[in-house]
């Protein structure tokens, strides 16, 4: 689930730094605690299609069978896996929405199946293995807020060895694009840094204070802000100059935290816009619902966040931006290097290291600097 | 300093509930760690006027004096404080803007004098006391942000019994006013229905699930949200259609954190507009650095955040709409009982409750509901 804000937990996998509980609140779980932020999610007609068609084209998977949905929040999948026939649904929620889910499954006349437990999943118990794991943890380009850990943990210590999780399978994306963004960023920094130096002065002028030993740090954390700084979009399909490209691909039932600690791909994508400005990149993801091997899904679904005219999502893409953009034509080769870990004071934020080279179709190699960026 | 976000500490006096330090910083500290956020402050004119006006014209509370300067941010204040003549000043500060003030004293040739300490102001340990506490502590409507405990705090353990506060004291004031903003408020809250109503149907044909019982308690996040929560305004002197009354009256030298813990009065206003509309209340404080009783000021300072044409702050005042507002006559006398208190979640945070009842100059009395707001 994507979410605005994000201001970390004990895995049976070896885990990051383990993250204060109270902390992880105020940075990151209560803003699911919303209902306005519940019924943004619900009101996803493409997220949502993809996970009712996923569940109820493939009722062989709940029809009498247990089942447990990781964060459940308003409780939506849970009660549309108990719909699909499940014998029992555990809606495992760690903010006080899991009242609202239990008062939304009661009102539904599901409560002698679906039973809402208020506690986060790396702490719960449960009575009984289970044959599905349902969640819905996709952040922005996948793996911001690091929900993905908790289905993990779930799946390690709750799923049946012959069990099936929703999604099955994850991919993510990344192309070249063009966007009015990077000039509107740089305008946007450009006139923070020259209001700063109309402050310099007036502060040295009315107060008697250099301030001018600032600049440098002021500079850099408006750099990071508004250029290093991925940005929300929903990009028009037109946008994408080039061939988009997979940098990870993940089989969620037998990944590890360890597998997506650090990811790292070495791609290139041919430049398909006649003569064009890279401005930057775009990352997004996909999500299958493949069921198992030996348990396959009898309908594939796939949740696709690529940039759509008519489908675009509550995740959009997101969005780095190259400073400054670059003249590219049909047939140039971009070569790049992506690498993406979890930020050191929040594990739940992103830090991503870029690095592009273009190969022209003349021939000529052009070098581009790294670029560090920040998923805030 | 009025801080847009705030996601508390022991101090010698009965505390409230004690804070998580891990917690406090993320939901509150952290927002002073950006220059952009220093900046904000450093650029309100009326504030740093004051500031420097009363350090300056009062430089015989500073020569050769020992001062604290009780969290110091950018080091504003404590680089005032020896520029007019201190002997040492102790620049106290939470976050890792510390490091930056560390910076400015430098390039101000001033860290002879002025010491930064990176440290919360409940745990540091002085080499001795002080014979002035500045400190920029106010938030919104005075109290929002409680930073005023660390002063307190402060002045508890470290000022001399003959030592002076800047400011010496502070008033909390309350107007009637009229504002545009009662009515969009409400229209956002109508929209926020109206689109939850849509959704609950389509959920329903298209999903299957009966959202209905959520409508009560989505109803009353969206009151909370847009009709409940006090809102950030700079007010015109004309929208004030009363008298402003005083609320609290604080003596800096002697208050105490049980003084400040629960702010109650009773007060009434007169409506001095003709025939207007009631459309709430603002609130906004003023402080005065007056020294103290044994060692005066020279020049009193008073540092006003009320409506004001030409002088807002970046306080601005903080705005409790009534809904619906009501029709108000001059001469018309408004009883208020006013009650503000901290959030249990968040002691930076407050709750206020408001009555109102309005004698009419015909005699007949008006009884308004009890309002309850939060000011977020």
């Amino acid at each position: 689930m994507g979410s605005r804000t994000v201001n970390g937990g004990a895995t049976s996998a070896p885990a990051a730094v383990s993250v204060d509980k109270g902390v992880d609140f105020a940075n990151y779980f209560c803003t699911y605690g919303f209902l306005y932020h519940q019924k943004e999610m619900l009101s996803d007609r493409v997220r949502m299609d993809a996970y009712y068609n996923a569940v109820f084209e493939n009722k062989h998977h709940f029809e009498g069978k247990a089942v447990l949905d990781v964060g459940t929040g308003s409780g939506i999948l849970a009660i549309w896996s108990a719909q699909a026939g499940a014998r029992k649904v555990y809606a495992v929620e760690a903010t006080k929405m899991a009242e609202h889910a239990r008062e939304l499954v009661k009102a539904n006349n599901l409560q002698d199946i679906v039973e809402v437990i208020e506690e986060s999943m790396e702490d719960v118990i449960l009575p009984e293995q289970v044959d599905v794991i349902i969640s819905e943890w996709m952040g922005y380009f996948l793996l911001r807020e690091s929900m993905f850990d908790s289905v993990i943990c779930a799946r390690e210590r709750w799923l049946k060895p012959s069990g099936v999780l929703y999604p099955s399978h994850a991919r993510m994306w990344l192309a070249p694009v063009r966007s009015g963004l990077v000039d509107q960023k740089m305008s946007d920094y450009e006139d923070a840094m020259n209001d700063w130096h109309g402050f310099v002065n007036e502060t040295e002028s009315y107060y008697g204070v250099d301030m001018r030993v600032l600049t440098k740090p002021f500079a850099e954390e408006q750099r990071k802000y508004y250029l290093k700084t991925s940005l929300w979009n929903n990009l028009h399909p037109n946008q994408v100059i080039g061939s988009p490209v997979i940098i990870k691909e993940i089989d969620c039932s037998t990944v590890t935290i360890n597998d997506i600690l650090n990811v790292r791909a070495s791609v290139s994508s041919a430049i398909s816009a006649e003569n064009t400005r890279l401005c930057g990149f775009a990352g997004w993801f996909d999500v299958h619902f493949r069921g198992s091997h030996e348990n396959p899904a009898q309908q594939e679904i796939e949740l696709t966040t690529a940039p759509s005219e008519d489908f675009g999502t509550h995740w959009g893409q997101q969005v780095f931006l190259l400073h400054p953009p670059v003249r590219a034509h049909q047939g140039d080769n971009l070569m790049l290097n992506f690498s993406m870990t979890r930020a050191k004071e929040n594990h739940r934020l992103m830090e991503v290291d870029l690095t592009c080279e273009i190969r022209q179709t003349s021939g000529t190699l052009l070098p581009l600097s790294t670029n560090k960026f920040y998923i805030e």
